[in-house]
């Protein structure tokens, strides 16, 4: 009786385990998804590729960008809004992200803060902050609404 | 053999109007939970009351308020960064919220892009922009990341 209850016991520990597990291996790997997006972002910008640029964010009438100049709604206006912003690749620079929390919301919602640089040549460097909504649509991580200042 | 097929189809048309019916009611209900959830926090805030104005944030270490200044992580944080900002009402002055976008991204989450405006008395006014991420929590919705600036 005590072998039967010991061994139950052992298997629920083993099971709670493994959720705990399955739960922090998911949670790392969407963060990980989440980063390599980003990262995919700057090197897109980077060699001048705004279009690739915005294969990050959701194509939908749906996203949301806020800048300082107030909102954008739409995947195409947001798009036009950086090739009007960033004209050649002197103004683009080069983009790094400083992340500084990537959070849970829930399984398919996060969001991330961080600071973007962009050091450029023969004119002034821009930085500033950045919050990010990601939502994961159909398996891939996709930015729904950026608020950058 | 027709009839049956005639009322079968009748039963899928109003169990499906049905179903559309409900997804509007649940996604009205949620908008106006949550444009009651920021006039409390208006309210609140016109009559001085920060810690009124508070309750519509999410009580945890992962609200995360991103001013023109930066990353303010926390609730209790948040509070006293909006106690030290505004010090009295002559500095809250009269808040209002111009809400440009509600936006469901899934069950229990929402954003809203919106524009406030503080009139003051004896001293300039202040606006702004602001991205909220909203979040479904134990029935209540709350504002779990604000980008403002």
């Amino acid at each position: 009786m005590i072998t039967y209850r010991y061994t139950g016991l052992c298997r629920l520990v083993v099971l709670l385990s493994l959720c705990i597990l399955t739960f922090h291996v998911t949670a790392q790997s969407a963060e990980r998804d989440i980063e390599a997006l980003l990262t995919q972002q700057a090197e897109a910008w980077n060699t001048g590729d705004i279009d690739g640029f915005m294969q990050g964010y959701i194509q939908s009438d749906d996203l949301h960008f806020l800048g300082k100049g107030g909102l954008t709604a739409g995947w195409h206006a947001t798009l036009e809004r950086y090739k009007k912003g960033y004209p050649d690749q002197q103004t683009m620079g080069h983009l790094t992200f400083d992340l500084k929390e990537i959070t849970k919301r829930t399984k398919d919602v996060y969001t991330v803060i961080g600071k973007f640089h962009l050091a450029r040549q023969e004119m002034d460097d821009a930085e500033g902050f950045f919050l990010l909504v990601l939502q994961k649509i159909k398996g891939n991580w996709k930015i729904v609404a950026d608020s950058t200042h």
